[in-house]
């Protein structure tokens, strides 16, 4: 059936829809909530069907932006309309919810239809639903990851070897990359790193990085900035490297659970051509991995998984239980970072995690041999490093000559205060986030929280803890309330043993971690 | 925020959908698929935004039919929109995607708020697949037939006992409870049938019942005619009884599993007061239950579940593996049922089942004690069930005069002929009921497919095995074409005992039996 586009000017949020009148769905043989499969000059697309009766006429089709664009319609076009076919992968997709292992060519159908927006949303939750409850076979992980590499655009760079890194997250403050980039990148080593927006923290690594840089370039961009400089630091989700996990990660986040987290990971880091790996564990309460134990579990799973995917992975289980370095928010972090790298303030435990993680991928790529944290901590206090982050900045097309003076913070600050004497005996990591956010992270790059104590530092009454920064009042405000409900430092003269009390079934507010 | 209505006259096809202009969003600090709770003249709703920059104007909310008939919404009402809260059952349905037990307060509250329509089609397919997944305890079915019963409306009738017999399907052709129903209402004991229309069948109950007399009863009109009657047979979907089930059925579908069947079945039944229960479970290959091991099985949770909601339940294992009688489609399934109730032809199947399990019905109700199947025998052969049939029809509104020969078939029909000689050795259920949806049915309620032989039947060559009628020449064509993908019936001189080969990873077509 042809009909007639309509653009309608609407956004599904997501969701290819589009509106058929109902004679002409009538006709058609399909109910609200089938799906067609739509034509227009040779290119293709499946949509979600709504029904009208009056906006759309008989003989028009009403489009929303999504398939607008996605089909390059416009106003009056002439659409091929037919009912879909039932796509072959939703019967992959019913055997696991009977709890069956996939095999690599069904994870391939089911990966390659997401791409095309052949399943809707209540398919695709119940997929990732199927994979939470049942669990991923690392076969099944392995089948995931190629399939993601292999549905996206692949970063092609001849010169090896190529490393990369990645965090799991969980940790506020955590600028490790803007340090392990320059580093790596410094001692010869490729570096094509690609990270992401914050998710559910107060940033990303692509955020903090925007504040010294542009992010946003294409992949050839991307392949010039590492052929020239070694490194790159882009945000990833312009670059249509594995886009499935970004329809994946739409419905794991609403419902707090990501079952493909490690195909996601595996698979972005394969698409950017990494033979070595280094995947950092952030580890402790407030963190995503809670024990020591399960981290390294994890940790050998990514290993076996790099096994069957081609990639060599090491892992590095770090302290996760308080944010690294003092900062958290994109510019407050990348200030940081550019302080730590110019030598001009000692960030201690940020240059040690850099240092470590750049040394495994420095020894990984043998350029290091069981000294390679020390070839790291050379490279940053050599003055490489910072040459080399400039360079890069230079290269993205940003300000190679800035300075962390040129970096201001928002113009609202509150101070929170210490109001007993003592130590500090934990900081909330989530409680952090949760007021960073609220003051505006990361949206408005300027707001954020700046500490002045961390955990097993002594405090006297009234020493400042801790600033929160945003760009207005309201935001500030909204900050100070969530610090009331949910305190985010607690300082004592003696350790507090108790954590709480539990006197009747808890509604336990449990904050979700998603990182990619 | 207060904004003005404007009524677009699409249907989402289920879900509550309403668009707001980018601006306003901005305000309100929504993203598009984020939740909006609207409130118009004390009505309240939660619904979902779309976003649009010309269609719907700042200080305008478009909204779509299902939105605009729930809260009787017309142009130019002023709506009050605020971003919904983060709804409390959330965080049951995430607490069961780890596997964890829900307990009935946690249950009532999802099933409370997705009658409220306030959890999006991700969530109810994540917790719906999760239930798949982990499975029910007796105690989750407990709780979730309680909650579904409660958050709806029940009938209630003084006169007791009041029974009522379920069939978990599967089998064509079933059209036992019209002979149920007038043989136990004949003998004095109440039984308020309410049934379902096909999802994944030829025909439900309530459309075989339709072409005898109108179902879609409200509540009230079916309370006079049970009270004038005994009986009913009447729509289940307009009466607004365990009404979560309708949403849970919309997920359940397209994912093609039915972990809420016991919960949903045993809600319905409680909705309408019964105290005694038969559940009817035929069993055999082809139809829901392959094993009588798995039939027994789940007799036993269904008697558990029973218990613990306050319902006796027996269950009727009962041979499935070919159609009852020998019609399928509303219209000839009528018209057999009621030319069994008339002594007219012989259906011995079908009479054999109505009987047993109006017998099992009699005994629990303490109108018969081991003999159940003789007094309900007796009430067909005296007349007094077909008496009954036809006052119930006639208190329903249909015409009780009502003959055999008044219903007539489609008017185009399409013979299958023996092509060797020999016997009946399967029927296959499944391409049976493709077969009869292809000719129309259950939509076209005169077409469907009428049987000449059964298992077992000797054949010569050119028998009239069946007919396939349909309203449309454009139907019969295909449903002639489907018989040819997948055959009906096996006629051969021996057993064949091959089922099939598998020479490579099969893609297997499984069929699946939804009815409630």
């Amino acid at each position: 059936m042809k009909l007639n586009a309509k653009i309608l000017g609407m956004e599904s949020g997501g969701s290819p829809v589009v509106v058929l009148n109902v004679e002409d769905a009538e006709d058609l043989g399909i109910r609200s909530d089938s799906r067609v499969w739509l034509q227009l000059r040779g290119k293709e697309r499946i949509a979600i069907v709504n029904l009208a009766e009056r906006v759309v006429e008989e003989g028009t089709i009403g489009v929303f932006d999504e398939v607008a664009k996605a089909l390059n319609i416009e106003d009056g076009a002439k659409i091929t309309v037919e009912v879909a076919k039932f796509p072959k992968s939703l019967q992959h997709i019913r055997d696991k919810l009977k709890g069956r292992k996939l095999n690599e060519e069904d994870l391939r159908e089911i990966v390659q239809d997401v791409v095309d927006d052949r399943l809707d949303e209540i398919e695709l939750a119940a997929f990732v639903t199927a994979l939470e409850a049942f669990g991923l076979s690392i076969d099944e992980a392995a089948g995931l990851t190629n399939a993601m590499v292999d549905t996206g655009d692949r970063l092609k760079i001849k010169d090896g070897p190529i490393v990369d890194k990645h965090s799991i997250g969980g940790v506020p403050g955590d600028k490790t990359t803007l340090l392990v980039v320059p580093i790596v990148a410094a001692c010869g080593v490729v570096i094509p790193k690609t990270s992401s927006r914050a998710i559910t923290s107060a940033a990303g690594t692509a955020d903090r990085a925007e504040v010294l840089m542009p992010v946003a370039l294409d992949i050839d961009d991307m392949k010039t900035v590492v052929k020239k400089t070694n490194g790159c630091i882009v945000w990833g989700g312009a670059l249509h490297l594995a886009p499935a996990d970004d329809k994946f990660v739409q419905i794991e986040y609403p419902l707090s659970i990501d079952p493909l987290m490690m195909p996601s990971i595996m698979s972005k880091k394969k698409a950017v051509g990494a033979e070595y790996v280094v995947i950092d564990m952030p580890c402790g309460r407030g963190s995503k991995l809670k024990t020591i134990g399960d981290a390294n579990l994890l940790a050998k799973d990514f290993i076996e998984l790099g096994k069957k995917v081609g990639v060599r992975v090491e892992c590095a289980i770090t302290h996760g239980e308080q944010p690294i370095g003092h900062t958290v928010g994109p510019l407050l972090e990348a200030r940081e970072a550019l302080q730590a790298i110019m030598r001009k303030a000692a960030v201690p435990d940020l240059v040690d995690k850099a240092t470590h993680i750049a040394g495994m991928l420095l020894e990984l790529a043998g350029k290091a041999k069981g000294n390679g944290q020390e070839v790291a901590m050379e490279a940053l206090k050599s003055g490489k490093a910072e040459k080399k982050l400039r360079q890069i900045i230079f290269e993205q097309g940003g300000d190679s000559e800035i300075k962390p003076d040129d970096l201001e913070v928002s113009k609202y600050g509150l101070d929170v205060k210490a109001e007993r004497k003592g130590y500090v005996l934990w900081i909330n990591n989530s409680a952090l986030i949760a007021v960073a956010r609220a003051a505006g992270s990361p949206k408005d790059k300027t707001a954020g929280v700046q500490l002045y104590k961390k955990v097993g530092d002594a405090v006297k009454i009234g020493d400042r803890l801790f600033t929160i920064y945003a760009d207005k009042a309201r935001k500030l405000k909204r900050a100070e309330q969530i610090l009331k409900e949910d305190p985010v430092m607690d300082v004592a003269e003696r350790m507090h043993m108790l954590v709480h009390e539990v006197k009747e079934s808890p509604l336990h507010k449990k904050s979700f971690i998603l990182e990619r």
